[in-house]
């Protein structure tokens, strides 16, 4: 049954599952979209502050967005997101990490402008096996409200 | 020649580049990482609010990436990034849109914390071809300090 914006509240809280990444997926995503030396290079990633391969962060993202959207997001009446805040990585994701993903609804409210929807504010994040905090943000979404019934005359 | 923290200043501006997204490249990308209705299924996206396939704004945010690291980070002594914020998605991304980076360099400091890098606040973006802003954020970046001549004696 797909939730409506009404079917969501404040405190709820959300285990979004877990993934993982290669080192040949790290280094493909980041040749096309963040193509530094540490994310890209092994030899100069070794050279590197990080001492080793890391996932760009915007990967990291990617593996948050994918674990909101399977457990939660595509079980909404979701209508986008305008943005994301306090956007932070924490410790780097290396080859193979496992990755598990939280949601905490912080705040629920009706939009003001448009009538067919509702508003979250939700704290989410990744944590790794060790049990560090990978990623952190807040999300805002955008979640269509339930339809009127017709009223019987 | 690279570029130190003691090269970079405030004030500064930089066009990073174009780039562009086909439509089988944003189902390829939310299909893994995004797998809302509106970013992997034509039919779907055109029975809503969007009226047709739109780009996973993390994949929005990786084109940024992509021109910022190829125009601006690669040409430094980068060290990474602790976070974004106010990361704000203002219209869809449609298939072969043509987005164009910006920065803006805010400010430019010292690291007090560690003595190898400076750190970075600056104001990224992307605008379509019809000059709208697509993406908006802002940006920390640590960039490696110039190294300390040895004294002559």
């Amino acid at each position: 049954m797909v939730r409506y914006f009404e079917d969501t509240h404040a405190g709820e809280i959300y285990e979004l599952g877990s993934a993982s990444l290669g080192l040949a997926d790290m280094i493909a995503f980041a040749e096309r979209y963040d193509p530094q030396p540490f994310h890209v290079d092994p030899s100069a990633a070794d050279q590197s502050v990080f001492s080793g391969l890391i996932a760009s962060g915007v990967q990291t993202l990617g593996i948050f967005m994918r674990l909101f959207a399977t457990g939660f997001l595509n079980q909404t009446t979701s209508l986008g997101s305008p943005g994301m805040d306090e956007l932070r990585w924490h410790v780097p994701v290396r080859p193979d990490d496992v990755l598990t993903g939280h949601l905490e609804i912080l705040t629920a409210r009706e939009s003001q402008s448009r009538a067919d929807r509702g508003i979250l504010n939700s704290r989410g994040s990744l944590t790794n096996q060790h049990g560090d905090t990978a990623l952190s943000l807040l999300v805002t979404n955008f979640i269509g409200r339930r339809p009127r019934q017709p009223r019987s005359t």
